[in-house]
């Protein structure tokens, strides 16, 4: 914790795991622009229980989240909700990248653990295993879409130095937090996220 | 099975599971048209390995698969490559329909429990747990999406009667099954979907 400016660093290529109580607000900070932050959320009494994008969407009718939205878990539950968001492009679709994602779409021959194996690290003292990490809320990554092939594309993020999407918890939750570690969601490099934790509105 | 035609059959608005073994295929088909079957894959020998839609499909970098395409698990192996398939347009978007799709969606009071409690009650006998049950590999449905805003429409299913896609299983699998619950992806009513589970190609 930075004391003057109130917030929290993740590194550039890392991430961290934290509770969030109800009502509480996370706000996720780019502080120098075209930055993604991968995140997950699990139910704090029961982590079977975990953000799902495939109930998201479905219940939104649209892959492209903002100010306003329900995140639901796989139960069907609002675990957050976009209360902010000074961008309004973030992705939904992949899963957070990894060796294999290193390995296959990059071909890197010693690859990084990514923000999965970043997030599996975190969350591990929190009793979460690596199968239980689904796709994450991608803070900031821009993924376009061809409406007739279907082709998507990893784009820079829309983001720039100190935009930021904030979420009030709808329950007790465990959240896991990246700074994204692929070179084609950042924009060909690796900085630091942000994020500060707020208490209730009103509280 | 009628042996007949050698097919199985799946009764409206119901699910099965089964195993396939590496090497066999799988055939969907689709008897009368119009009419959406989710399908789930588990590692027989390790269930906590499942068909993963993101890592599937940030592979392909394409959210419409089809012939030629490997269907990846969330531990980044292939699972299933589909080997034919006579319709093009299937989506690996959504989570199968449930008693909460039914009541946020459609506000039944009284809901089916749709594709998600007809799979977690066949996969329960293999140890499945309901929230193991990850986004399905949804054969036949049809959903557009809108480039721009990112809205999401269920449409009618592109296929006609007889239509069908078969997968060849890349590893022992357990297989979740459905002939889909929710009368927007089926075009507004309910029909059979017809599988046939054939030895390896060339054996």
């Amino acid at each position: 914790m930075c004391e003057a400016h109130a917030y929290n660093e993740i590194a550039p290529r890392s991430g961290v795991a934290f509770t969030l109580d109800r009502g509480q607000r996370l706000t996720v900070i780019d502080p120098k622009g075209e930055q993604v932050a991968d995140l997950l959320a699990y139910n704090r009494r029961d982590t079977g229980e975990v953000l799902s994008s495939g109930r998201t969407l479905d219940y939104a009718s649209r892959i492209y989240l903002t100010t306003g939205d329900p995140l639901y878990s796989n139960r069907s539950n609002v675990m957050l909700t976009i209360v902010a968001d000074t961008v309004g492009r973030h992705d939904f679709l992949l899963t957070p990248c990894s060796k294999d994602t290193f390995r296959i779409i990059y071909g890197d021959t010693d690859p990084h653990r990514g923000c999965f194996g970043n997030l599996a690290a975190a969350l591990a003292p929190y009793g979460i295993e690596p199968d239980q990490i689904p796709i994450a809320f991608n803070c900031f990554m821009n993924v376009p879409i061809d409406a007739t092939t279907g082709v998507i594309r990893v784009e820079a993020p829309l983001s720039r130095a100190g935009d930021h999407i904030t979420f009030e918890a709808q329950t007790d939750l465990v959240i896991g937090l990246t700074a994204c570690s692929a070179l084609q969601s950042n924009n060909g490099s690796f900085k630091p996220i942000y994020y500060r934790i707020d208490p209730p509105a009103g509280a």
